[in-house]
């Protein structure tokens, strides 16, 4: 039966043919729906014919042969957290949502090839306890780890603060499986550290959001443990005296340095503000502070050594003002409260305008010093809430509205100059050569903007990979891609 | 003037528009493009309509505008040292053979970024060398790094013995710029960490072998030059033991272990019967030696204490027989010339067969012990020559005649077993779930061969690439994907 007109309506009988072809749930109802209909963060509300949870890969590829026969666009999602809208349908309530939440096994561990294999549903933290569990580290590590999957995270090739020392998910996978937009499996799970023998599918299915083929099941990289992970806090005086600490401590812990976040004196206020538990790290104020780790691989004396050298270093040569290198766990866990909390002190401190974005890790001092110049000058009083994973070039540029124009009253003013902020802030990004989207992908929410800033020969190339790879246009159509 | 039929005869007058078309030498005398249609292992003789010696990418998008017009292929060329014929034309004398070596600017170098944009016809070497003048490390390095490209090196993926800690190519590359099929530019340089905003073309060009595109420039990593480099080499029984010693390694060192190279007793024996001023490095014979290297950031003293005691642990727990840590920077050199001498010894020595594969680090073991005893019991007397990045899983298992049938009145009886031998062993590779070309690209060598391995969705999946990218069929045609 199949549907000849694009937007023809799917028939009950149609449905149950679906219902019929695959092991797992289907739910029609719209009120069980909203989970998987609705972003975590609510920005986008959409609907579904239906939400398949299929149980299998060939179940996966079952629903999208279906889909494929119908013209039903799909869009896969695993945990529901992005931040880009990538993984919510559109309101014409005619795609099928399927998730991936069923297919999480564990599906083997090899600790001498130091891979994994996990299938798409799986959780961040769920692999990284199987890892921890066979004396490994998996380093991928996100606030929303509990809930987001390896598929989720490979989909938007998801970063976070070990990437400086491990990379971001793509570089942490070594294979894939994906069913293609024709409801094919295509078998890349094979662990291997070197393989050029064609062209690289799994890069390509990396980072598509969903677009090209939906990933069921990664083989990912494994590490030895660190000995000691030891965390510091160093106060500076602006962004280019954290790059020269960052230089310096690359020289003296090369692979070591595996965080190196860069955080403003006004996050650290609205984390106090709004976590009096918390406290600033240093009596007396500093404009920036950097935050630091060292994952060494000898013990702990090794890693408190090599730390207070470099703290000692950089403070004899003017980079540092003050520095406290964490001497217990709790300490340690107090640092990285201060860097994870902001996110939330900023939300709860009132509506915010947040950027994502990275630039050339050397012009990120000028990159700040500019765009702070500019957004205040045409934004008397707006505050720049700027944090991240400065060893990255990896920017999160957020902007609070004046300190006297916070709360419900002012919300609207302030969210209607978003498109105006982020054209100031996107179009300074673009002329540092940078990315308007460092990790969080472009799903929907950026995926307009990114259509601004890249060439007509990328477009055209990404939209040629698109009709090759999915020529019904069924795989998440509207997102990444602007029409 | 477009030329319809694609197999019709350009006309000289067709050729001169290509001349006037770009700034750069034109060869199209046959007896001098002679370095450019033979590979240098004199495997592939071809023949070209011209020799393109472009000079700016500008001048590389007009050659494959015109060859677009005229149908004609064309043969991108790095510095011809690739092993498996990719930048060879085939003898129709059809193509254009488009050298890059004219494109050989260091364009910029940026040491906060630690990035480096150079063109694609620097030698990897001349890249090397730039980085060092700018106090950093550039860490791929080949046999051929001073006549290799670093255009050549990503377009094969090239790998080598630093892969362990840095990657190969594509892991060292933030980013490219590449002539379309079409002979448009697309400028993907920006030298950013992370940027998720669309498909990965980067990847897909990177081991492409000039089939979908001709990348003209590439932005590379850098790395803090390490503080000291130190070599040892240890006896083990097999290389189950060598893949122990690896863990406990990467257990202490982490990554500052930069190589890990297994090497045959019977390599050892080639290298030194060859080459009278080496030696063993143990008295006793060992069936097996590992080659490692450390690359500490804090200075030799650390680093040779480091080794000292991996090596005491290694003994002591018995993976390791015996161990000598290098002393000097002689003593380094000749123990990496005992690794680096086995295919000249071996070519000495008489024809051999080569195998450049790949399969899970933990396999190697298994995978060497069941190969051996297949090949050895169907040829008996033949001798594998084996070695290679064992750290990534890499071997290069080569094959020798029998210590009695060597010399040129055996050579076609040996070489006449060569299918038979590529088989056996690529098919235990492939059973193994490994690689048949883990570093050396498919080129023309061993296109049939992946065809053979490779699943028919992964090979439908390249072509609707292929097609994608190169309607025309004119990059490189009839290397990598067989038709």
């Amino acid at each position: 039966m199949k549907t000849a007109n694009p937007s023809a309506a799917v028939t009950q009988t149609e449905l149950a043919g679906l219902r019929a072809s695959f092991a797992g749930r289907l739910i029609t109802d719209p009120s069980d729906q909203e989970p998987f209909t609705i972003d975590w963060r609510r920005r986008y509300i959409g609907r579904a014919l239906a939400v398949a949870l299929p149980e299998s890969v060939d179940d996966v590829a079952a629903v999208v042969r279906w889909c494929a026969q119908h013209r039903v666009p799909v869009v896969a999602q695993g945990g529901n957290t992005g931040l880009s809208g990538g993984a919510t349908p559109d309101d014409s309530g005619r795609a099928i949502v399927l998730s991936l939440a069923r297919l999480n096994r564990v599906r083997s561990i090899d600790t001498i090839n130091n891979s994994i294999i996990v299938e798409a549903g799986c959780t961040l933290d769920g692999v990284r306890e199987a890892a921890a569990g066979a004396g490994r580290l998996f380093p991928l590590s996100l606030p929303s780890g509990g809930t987001c999957t390896i598929g989720g995270n490979l989909s938007t090739n998801a970063g976070g603060t070990g990437v400086l020392r491990y990379g971001n998910a793509r570089e942490l996978c070594l294979g894939l499986e994906v069913v293609t937009a024709e409801g094919e499996v295509w078998n890349g799970l094979r662990g291997l550290r070197k393989d050029n023998t064609g062209y690289d599918l799994r890069d390509l299915y990396i980072g598509a959001e969903g677009t090209l083929g939906i990933i069921t099941a990664a083989t990912m990289k494994l590490f030895p443990q660190p000995a000691a992970q030891i965390t510091a806090i160093a106060a500076v005086a602006d962004p280019h005296a954290a790059l020269k600490l960052l230089e310096m401590a690359q020289d003296q812990l090369g692979a070591s340095l595996t965080a190196f976040e860069l955080i403003s004196d006004l996050c650290l206020d609205l984390v106090v503000r709004h976590h009096p538990d918390c406290q600033k790290p240093f009596r007396e104020a500093s404009p920036y502070v950097v935050l630091l780790e060292t994952s060494d691989s000898e013990g702990e004396a090794h890693a408190n050594a090599s730390f207070e050298k470099l703290m000692s270093d950089a403070i004899e040569s003017g980079v540092v003002a003050d520095a406290v290198v964490a001497q217990s766990i709790a300490q340690t866990q107090a640092m990285w409260q201060l860097r994870e909390l902001i996110s939330e002190a900023q939300a709860t401190e009132g509506k915010n305008i947040k950027h994502d974005v990275s630039v050339p890790i050397s012009d990120i001092g000028r990159f700040i010093d500019q765009t702070n110049a500019l957004v205040e000058a045409r934004f008397p009083g707006i505050r720049m809430v700027v944090f991240g994973h400065v060893g990255d070039g990896n920017l999160h540029y957020n902007v609070s509205p004046p300190a006297d124009r916070t709360g419900p009253e002012h919300e609207a003013w302030f969210l209607g100059l978003q498109p105006e902020i982020n054209l100031l802030v996107h179009d300074a990004v673009a002329a540092a050569n940078g990315s308007i989207s460092a990790e969080h992908g472009l799903g929907q929410l950026r995926r307009d903007e990114a259509a601004r800033y890249k060439s007509p020969v990328e477009k055209a190339l990404m939209w040629r990979l698109k009709t090759a790879l999915d020529p019904l246009d069924i795989m998440n159509p509207g997102k990444v891609l602007a029409p």
